[in-house]
């Protein structure tokens, strides 16, 4: 078993910024025992000890340490270079999920072996990826998709909450993992926008043939938004090559745009419903069966608000799986599934 | 100056998997003296003998071979790689714009170091890429771009087509190239394909800024489908991150599905020419300016038909800029396009 140090320097208070520590901590099923940042050192988060440095967190015993920070792009902003050193000394495993694979550093590298550590990054692509078989119509699974309106507003979050409620219920669920933090959760998957363009939906492919091994109810983690000048690309590569039955929208109640990027408007909820519908292929038709809705920045009236709100605009079930239990949304996903 | 040998080996009869082949026939300044492929070996294309060997292309003066063919996906054939021997054993550069990188074959790099030749993967992405800055939004040229409703249509094409008669009027118009065949046309761009998926909008935001600074009339190379079940992510990552002020569709005409996948059907034209004005992000909206139809596979009166048809269906200017000229095409552009 793992013991995990989140290394989150910086942005232990940051949801957005911090989403690899909010997943680890709260879905992976080894523990996370110390979360470093030096800003915030003597707080806790969920619990969890927040250190200034490696060396305060030895003596809760981490054996692994894990880059808990997403930086726009994914580049590995040099300071953090020195933390990675200390960790490396200590004896800590090292995982990360930056676009830079610390196992292609020859100085960490080096320092690894010699300290007899192992470097996993995390979203380095498997070998043989191509374009898609076919296969992803062939399995026997279902497959629900999550989409949203932004990054980093919970899709990932959404799946494994329905995933969990679906397993409760004795239901073979899978959560399927697209990015970085879902592969540190679930211990399998491809992160999906490390892969060369040309193949991210013959990456997707991959992942529901092996979910539908796994299971029969396969929770496909989305990834952006078609609407985000970014990142659209690999949310469509990723929403064709799954060839999801049904989908699930994941929205930010109240956002009008791309977070930070306030030329780029959010369509209306059912504009962007409908957009996604209108996005699957011929071949496998996919409507929106419900709508996840992010309301922890809202008190629980306005969340109410905000659910009701989203219900009347789109005529579909909505829910924050989060705050109120991912029954409702599940319900919903079953009753329109495939048998 | 380079005089080409074009390798198509097996593909010099077929448009498809050797459209890099008749790219740079038709469009690269620099001329191809030869094209091999030992099955049509006697005949010629567009006056350019075929021949059977390597040996036998020698007396023709080549300085470069290029492989000429795309295999889907972009892996080269393992029987590809005697004649690559041949072709760097002959003191011949190579060109080839696959996935698997030729520079990276421990075996060819060395014969071309010990030849004195250079191995160039026009496919491999530049160093420095990642998200889009803005920047995008903020030259000041005008930006069209093609968009398809299959692979291997004609985008790469239209643009050069267009971007030929826009010179002949005397405009500062520049093609912008973002595959591999159209970099070996024109001596620039990036295989967006051959990007991380993640960076696909920020290389393409880095082609418009780079076709900025060489005119004010961009026409930018599409790639893929937003319908095409293996492509849609590059497709849809390129358009964003290329902001378009307008689009032109390109179709071959009496098409109804993606090229040898009969279950993925193609829209009417009219909702496809929908479907890419409703995908273009609000910051800058873009609409389909005119359709440009491949009428290659018909007759003239057929050709003439299908336009009209065309036309009637979307209420567009429609025109096969190959068999009729660029003109009409391009007024209709002109027409639309912000001055």
């Amino acid at each position: 078993m793992k013991r995990y140090l989140v290394l989150a320097e910086g942005h232990s208070g940051d949801p957005h910024h911090g989403k690899t520590m909010c997943g680890v901590v709260r879905y992976a099923p080894d523990p996370t025992v110390a979360i470093l940042d030096s800003e915030r050192a003597g707080a806790s988060y969920e619990g969890i000890p927040i250190v200034a440095r490696v060396a305060d967190a030895l003596r809760h015993g981490p054996t692994t340490a894990i880059v808990g920070v997403a930086p726009t792009g994914g580049v590995l902003p040099p300071v953090w270079r020195e933390l990675l050193h200390a960790c490396i000394a200590s004896g800590l495993d090292v995982e990360a999920g930056m676009h830079t694979f610390l196992s292609d550093d020859l100085e960490l590298a080096e320092l690894a072996g010699r300290h007899g550590v192992e470097l996993r990054d995390l979203r380095r692509a498997p070998e043989g990826l191509g374009v898609p078989s076919g296969a992803n119509l062939g399995h026997g699974a279902r497959v629900v998709h999550a989409v949203g309106s932004d990054c980093a507003i919970g899709k990932k979050t959404v799946c494994l909450e329905l995933d969990l409620e679906a397993r409760r219920r004795g239901l073979a669920s899978v959560f399927v993992p697209t990015g970085q933090t879902g592969i540190a959760i679930a211990g399998w998957g491809i992160a999906v926008d490390a892969v060369v363009s040309d193949y991210v939906a013959g990456a997707a492919e991959r992942l529901v043939v092996e979910g539908a091994s796994r299971g029969d109810l396969l929770w496909v983690e989305g990834q952006g938004s078609i609407v985000h000048p970014y990142y659209s690309g690999v949310t469509l590569g990723l929403y064709h090559g799954a060839m999801p039955h049904l989908l699930v929208l994941c929205h930010k109640a109240g956002e009008t745009h791309i977070e930070e990027l306030p030329e780029h408007t959010i369509p209306p909820l059912p504009d962007l419903v409908e957009l996604y519908q209108r996005l699957a292929l011929p071949a496998r038709p996919a409507s929106v069966s419900a709508i996840a809705l992010n309301t922890a920045h809202l008190d629980e009236a306005g969340a109410r608000r905000a659910i009701a709100g989203a219900q009347a605009a789109t005529g579909l079930v909505a829910d924050d799986p989060v705050r109120f239990g991912a029954g409702r949304l599940l319900d919903a996903v079953l009753a329109q599934l495939p048998a």
